[in-house]
């Protein structure tokens, strides 16, 4: 179980890192949306390894194949296959894990819960599976724009270990902003520092970790369904569910812990032909639901957890080991994670929206 | 929808707050636990308004009567129907708020979801629904006793406003310790302190936010579903479905991100006839998955958004009014919250354990 | 599991037989539809035992009340809590049953599959559960009139063991025709064989089974999801999940198996601004999903299992034993099961709706 | 909505008659569960068409890949892909039928619901959509027999047109004997009318219908979820899931209507370390729980819509028309129903079995 997402809008995911196919089915596309791979391609190029010398070295060309769901470039309404094939890859690379569960990896928690092992790479809980997320969410997306117009989902790498992005402004955030350094963040300064944090790592076989933060404009009021499926909640869900993620926050997160409820509220002023609120520290959502302010969140991405340092540990028989990884590996996968952020987005929100258009009934 | 929230122990809660009463039916609870009102009764007051002077006065009693699911004091494993009839409330006491939408509440988003409105006191958004979930909270964690032992779910109050707790040794951290003091926090020094802030904020008409931390112990590895179910996933989807939730993190969360690989990667060794890990800044859970140490999380809860505290808002037309709460209200909810994390993560763990139950065979 | 049914017009029932209450929660009902308990009552009146001489004398009001969902005498959009009490039972009735398990009746498999029993009465399998499903159903029906406008759901018993119902003119049926007789046969002449029959199984201690027929006018095209939850799946799954119930058939059904294709094809004309059918032998479904023509099925409900008569068979331990009911008990349910079968219809009909409703964005 | 089946062993299927590929995701299957794609490929081959003169001439390989979820062999306890390539089609013979709906087929309500057609052959509505369950359905029976041991799942052609199969003895039913001849009858005898029968039908341009009854025997007791997910309730869904068919009854069915309860209950008698009953008019399942007795049931399949015979229809304006269907069809689809109804039976009862084994905890 658990490889489902989503109620009405919904993604099941297939796949191995190496097995035959990494891919998922899309449940609930509405039909007659215009759709070929052109459209999925490129937020998988996004998120595929290789592209900067930042990530890792892997050619993956990660190709998607739409194999139902389509004809004459439109959703048919019927689910959509997708698959993007594996490689050859060097299983060998991998060879010592095997015995040894790399630390904080899901080598061990695996084994113990399903009485078996991938032979290598990760398996299941390789970030390979998140293929079959950005594809869909990519679809998702672009159905977003279809039903609400204008509407733009842009996550950005708001810290990398301890240096961090100043504040942008919701409103002149783009994608194309994002993408202009390798690493993923809109401020050039902060992006130079990030970049050069990372080298050191890399060079000292570490890695590192950050934060990315995601903002949503244009959607409508009222998405989120009350009590236990409110937008956070959802939105919390698949961010955690990410391989990595140790934290979720929106609006003013845990920092608005630390104010009082005078300072906190959000006040409402005449916005055009809505009520709107002069500050956000609800980050876009009140009682689980959208106020039509952009939704804004963050979410905690740890240091990869394969290091080339050698590290003592111990094997299944508890015998003491010095582990070193060998394979290649990326000293930091923020930049990548941005298109997954986005896609796990425009998954929690399309399932939202049509959610939503039924209680207009 | 959105009032579902589990897939093999599942509640389905239903009340307003002043409509005749609120309740949930819990179904997928096993067959033959021993089970009466008295063994929900206990965190349904640990959540009751009217506790301390740092909640509000309502007297609510909040009495449980289960109407189905039990015979003889035991389960049938039929759906458990719970019901806590709502008291006379003086429902004038929020009459202005149904002109101008509460800054920071739920009035208007529900609004303009529904094109209705509860008529007063917050309807299906006001903090009585989570009486629901506490009861069927209580009934998950009975079962996850009966059927792992000596595990234990304990929630506190580890931040209010700046005021922190300090770190607390999960194997010493019991119930008792928690209710020691009225802030639920079990550092006496820093309980004090808190205590203090939060009457000031009382006198002031205005409210504070915090954070609570659960720690649960005693738990099998494998507990947790893959790629989109993971453990920590569910946690965050369960917190943040929480009135005034902001935040949640698991293990090292945000600060972890400014750790290197090789210092937040924890190394394992032998413990007893199952691998542990000497650090725990996985939480508890790596890919997912339980891994046998201690789970530890976080939520960040706001300011209350009912303040006595004069505020400048609008109303549904635009109109520039003054706001002043009337009604009662507590200036810090998170002595009340401590209860209703611990019902939500006994949910999530009896869950997982039932979907880890089914992969065994 | 198994007491949730429905997607996105969601029925959770609860209450044993001898418990306190027994009910429902409706969640997924659109906001805004004027509902009191008098939309709900008459259903359960029809329901009810003791109507009239060819059921049960039990006395059992079986009046509802709405717990949550409304305000006003409107649906919220939030869920609809349903209870109907207990009266005080004489479970003293059912003692023997205790230790020989009732041929036909559910009491050995819930024994086998639980490890318990409900004490008397049948517990989550009685009859009584249905009081739930029809409340239910009683909502969806009146959302069905609201969203489609002219839609009739009516079903009335079509035979008594061998006594048939002629074929009767869907344009013409009306639950008022139908209430017509005891039996609820809308064509008197047969309908006073029927009688007849039911009351010569009563003098005899003996039962009787039958079927009943449902007709729905008024829907439209579009109804039912392709695949899995074809409109006649989700059909059929609902009325084999009534009580005593052994067989659905749709259209044509098991007697359209011995006609050829080109009989049994129903040809396209003309009708208005649509297309229909000179035939139905499809029973208003084609592919799934519905074609605009009268839905028409068929249920076959056995003999009643509880008989005055004594019945040689074996207790738990496998002794021979001479059973002999003493409960009152009906000798025919087909009059009682009507208002269940249109119940289920409605449920089914009111999902198919939303979910159709979703697909037109 | 609609493209998924079951709760805890769940199948999502995908792929249109013409696309590139048709497949399913079967999610849930136990881990360590030896599957090759060996295990698969018979039903499939069971299923495909072209196997006699009695079917249609395609020639379709049909050749299942597993794309993930096993390893050496052996399951993962991940999701299993599984994938069966369309061969180039001709897409040509069907040309006509796309301006005008073909009667009793998904033409027109497809056309109606989604606002789009697939431009040949069906699309998701047709046959080639059920390769995905028989694939998965393989998976399912694989693991019961792993569960439970000596169990077999076995269906048979009962009747084509008005020819009937005589009785047929549960204990020795055998997939070799139902594979004797062409038509999947067990009874010589009537198997050899019934193919004579077809032989007709063909050779008139016409089709024909018939049933399929289905036998399980050595399950154990328990299996089947109270209220709505009654054993009988989902083979019902099941079965009406299934192309062209119209009925369903399990037991007694139609023909036990015409019964008294004293002659219809089955009374119960010592059978080894269980209670059994001398009859079996329950067809296994009392209360919605399988009893131990075999569970056996039929399925009302109508004459295939697709015939060669001229029939006067309308096109979409309303125009009068002749259609005479050019394509290469069955006769009978009968005979290939055969591991269809296997499979959908298998992934009911492995997600029953699955469900059941919860409730032990």
């Amino acid at each position: 179980m658990g490889s489902t997402f989503g109620t009405l809008f919904r993604v099941s995911t297939f796949g191995e890192s190496h097995g035959k196919a990494v891919g998922a089915i899309v449940d609930g596309c509405p039909a007659n949306l215009e759709l070929t791979e052109a459209d999925i391609q490129p937020q998988l190029t996004r998120r595929r390894p290789g592209q900067s010398a930042l990530t890792t070295q892997r050619d993956e060309a990660d190709q998607v194949t739409i194999l139902s769901g389509t004809e004459n470039g439109k959703t048919l309404g019927t689910p959509i296959g997708l698959s993007v094939n594996n490689k050859d890859q060097r299983p060998g690379d991998y060879g010592e894990m095997d015995v040894v569960p790399r630390p904080s990896h899901a080598d061990y928690t695996y084994l113990m819960k399903y009485g078996n092992k991938a032979s290598s790479g990760g398996g299941r809980s390789s970030a390979r599976e998140t293929i079959g997320r950005v594809a869909a969410g990519a679809i998702a997306e672009k159905w977003l724009k279809k039903r609400f117009g204008n509407i733009a989902i842009t996550a950005y790498v708001s810290s990398v270990n301890t240096v961090e992005c100043p504040d942008i402004d919701p409103e002149t955030l783009t994608r194309e902003l994002v993408d202009a350094t390798a690493v993923r963040c809109p401020d050039p300064a902060a992006a130079q520092k990030m970049i050069e944090r990372i080298e050191e790592a890399k060079a000292a076989k570490d890695s590192m970790g950050g934060t990315v933060t995601c903002i949503c404009r244009g959607l409508p009021v009222g998405l989120g369904e009350p009590v236990f499926d409110k937008l956070e909640a959802k939105l919390a869900h698949a961010m955690l569910s990410m391989p990595a993620t140790k934290g979720f926050e929106i609006g003013s997160g845990f920092a608005g812990t630390r104010l009082l409820g005078s300072q906190h509220n959000d006040v409402f002023v005449k916005k055009g032909d809505r009520l709107g609120t002069i500050t956000n520290y609800s980050g876009g959502v009140q009682g689980g639901i959208s106020n039509g302010e952009p939704i804004i969140f963050r979410v905690a991405i740890k240091p990869v957890a394969t290091i080339g340092l050698a590290q003592k540990t111990v094997d299944l028989d508890g015998n003491e080991v010095t582990l070193e990884a060998k394979g290649r590996h990326d000293p930091c996968v923020l930049p990548r994670a941005v298109p997954i952020v986005e896609a796990m987005t425009a998954l929690v929100l399309a399932d939202a929206a049509l959610q939503q258009d039924v209680r207009r009934l």
